[in-house]
């Protein structure tokens, strides 16, 4: 190898995360890995990369356009190369997944002889998008979902609500609102007001900005898409209602059009009654006609958790239940809710959040000039089978300004080894001036 | 999207993880990480994806030809498959890592005014290799690393040892063996035999082969790469012997040449000494001068721990002191070891091994047609509230069939709903005949 110097930093829109991070990480972590389980939700795993085939299908709306992929080796990249007709669609074989969902779907067809009916799945990993990097923006970022794969009852939206609610509350989040909608409401309320029913995306898409543009912002989007404008003038009025009128269910239900299908009703109001009943006010649990999610996927309710004081949400799903038979050819019923971690953890280190530190840190300090080494590593095995956490340091010159070191470090309390026939004393550290 | 089926089968050499080989992944990574905790080492995290420059750079050994290397995007690519130079060289810009050394360096770089000194890091996470898969031999990974970055002194050596095989021991491992040895008495062994400085390489890689071909079979590989024959006859003579004497230190130190540095043999017999005081004879600690490791990078002293029973080790690791100084401009000392965690976890599903579970798991199970699920959801929390783990079930046909089931999933309790106003009795699970 050569001696030149490469640049240490990570690629673009990657990060190094330090020990600090990582903590607050690793506690949120544990925290959402347990409350998911008191729920009876297992862990499953699927691999960093899929065949490029998969990731390319379309389920992953404009992701698709965000893909990593991964260049063909050996044999096959030198035949591609030397082919007249090279195309960069036909240099990868592989590619990094940008979601949970889509690998999820092909781990459930692959595995599904094996696996309980219904799997409750949790899943966490990195995920890869080659987006434009930007401050809260990565190219490689954690996702945590959890899925209830083959039960079609409205139980599994509850539950799913009910215990991503109850694992923010467990990180501390307070008063925050679970937003529930169905998109089959959300398609009744376009077609009675007559936008045609090839271009209802474009109304989703321009519904979707509400919180950001205004009922005005929206009406000039929809406008500029051609919608009749008899659509436009009822859409408009039906928004400017939601903000001035009651937001109870009851009242609610009379603002939508008479023909929301009864079950589609009935299962949003048990959905919303159930958790708001669970949530005993700690959080809030309202119905949201204008909220949309993104992807195409979902077939019924539709639902995200936002925090009051922060813009965007901490968490969303919904019922996805025609995706999986794309893989088995067989209609499997699925719905799921992921938590954002990478939103949870900025809002954590914003609020300077210390996780809590469980056993007793104990730094051990001895000279390296006069100790022995043998004698020293027994001392802390000794202090280990005591119960303590040990780190066996050198003593610095600076040793005021080790120890302050150390507190930053999450020590708390540290030690001077004084040989082999004596105990250290173990004195707290607390911050000098 | 289309609905023309794919294969759901995970790409080639990766693997789909169900939930009771996640469940012993999880337990192992939790024993581990618990017992560094208390060595007081922290977790560090790297991006999965680095610069195609970096990985290429020449740390990786026989890894260099197994990377996989991401496509260039957008007008980067575009250009490169115009050029009429388009060589495949130019198409990546960046590649998945094959090891989590290589990043560990590059991290260290990037943070060193910010991390403590020393970096006690835990790393783990999944690394990648384009092999030809195997049934053991996978394309993703997992590597669990502990390294010691800024600290000099042979504590570290003892410290990484000790909190490896503590690992194990927690792991349920018994009676394993810890090989140490040192690059520089290989060196010294292989000058002082008469091997040309030049072809040391050859004579290391001949010797990492004893385990498997025998005496006869390093003899025979030495020859063929052209050493001389009274460099090979002494270097066959040594082997000979050493399966024959005794292994304690004293007769191991009379026969190594009298040439061996006597401060890195003093630093040997520290290790060894102070390793086998701490195992209390739950695990052997010795001196292996035949103990070679693969990677060229190493500078000192170089471990590896094997198990009664199984071919290949369970962790490997040793000093590269000259690394990092190769991305700071300035020496630091370093040294790690890494448990080889799939291994580990292949040994306790062929041992069939179940982790512990923690809390009471009880299936709480409902009738669809019959039961009210707000009233059905209400009573599961009550039962979380009284500190079960709760997986609320439809209850099926076959309702022995679906307790034999549950029982396989690990819950060991489940409940019939009877209503909002009664308890439900928790009765344990046991298999039918």
């Amino acid at each position: 190898m050569t001696n030149v110097q490469v640049s240490s930093a990570p690629a673009s829109g990657m990060r190094d995360l330090a020990p600090a991070e990582v903590a607050i990480r690793d506690w949120a972590t544990s925290v959402i890995m347990k409350t998911y389980r008191e729920f009876g939700f297992t862990r499953i795993e699927t691999p960093v990369m899929e065949n490029i085939g998969l990731l390319r299908r379309g389920e992953g709306g404009e992701n698709l356009s965000l893909i990593f992929e991964v260049l063909k080796r050996g044999e096959k990249l030198e035949k591609e190369l030397a082919s007249a007709s090279c195309k960069k669609e036909n240099l990868a074989d592989l590619g990094l997944r940008f979601d949970l969902t889509v690998p999820l779907v092909r781990f459930y067809a692959n595995n599904q002889n094996v696996l309980p009916t219904p799997l409750k799945a949790i899943q966490m990993g990195p995920v890869f998008r080659a987006e434009s990097p930007g401050p809260t923006r990565f190219r490689q970022f954690t996702q945590c979902d959890i899925d209830v794969i083959g039960m079609k009852s409205e139980l599994v939206e509850m539950e799913l609500l009910q215990a991503t609610s109850q694992a923010l509350l467990e990180l501390g989040f307070k008063d925050f609102t679970v937003r529930i909608n169905d998109r089959r409401i959300l398609s009744e309320l376009a077609r009675s007001f007559g936008f045609a029913e090839d271009k209802q995306e474009t109304v989703f898409i321009a519904l979707d900005k509400l919180d950001k543009v205004g009922v005005a912002g929206v009406q000039k989007e929809l406008e500029s898409h051609g919608h009749s404008s008899e659509a436009v003038t009822k859409m408009v009025a039906f928004l400017g209602n939601l903000s001035t009128t009651d937001s109870a269910l009851d009242a609610r239900k009379n603002q939508l059009p008479e023909s929301i299908d009864p079950e589609v009703w009935q299962a949003l109001v048990n959905v919303v009654t159930a958790v708001s009943d669970v949530a005993k006010s700690r959080y809030n649990v309202v119905f949201d006609p204008t909220l949309v999610r993104g992807m195409g996927y979902y077939t019924g309710q539709i639902f995200e958790i936002s925090c009051p004081g922060y813009s965007s949400s901490v968490a969303g799903g919904g019922r996805y239940d025609k995706m999986v038979g794309k893989f088995t050819g067989r209609e499997v019923p699925a719905c799921g809710f992921s938590i954002g971690f990478e939103r949870i953890v900025s809002i954590l280190l914003s609020e300077n959040f210390k996780p809590p530190v469980e056993t007793q840190k104990v730094a051990l300090i001895f000279e390296a000039d006069r100790d022995n080494l043998v004698d020293v590593l027994k001392k802390a095995d000794q202090l280990r089978n005591s119960g303590h956490s040990v780190c066996v340091l050198t003593r610095k010159k600076d040793f005021r300004k080790q120890l302050d070191n150390l507190v930053s470090q999450n020590f708390n309390s540290f030690a001077s080894y004084k040989g082999a026939d004596l105990d250290p004393e173990i004195k707290l550290l607390t911050k000098s001036e």
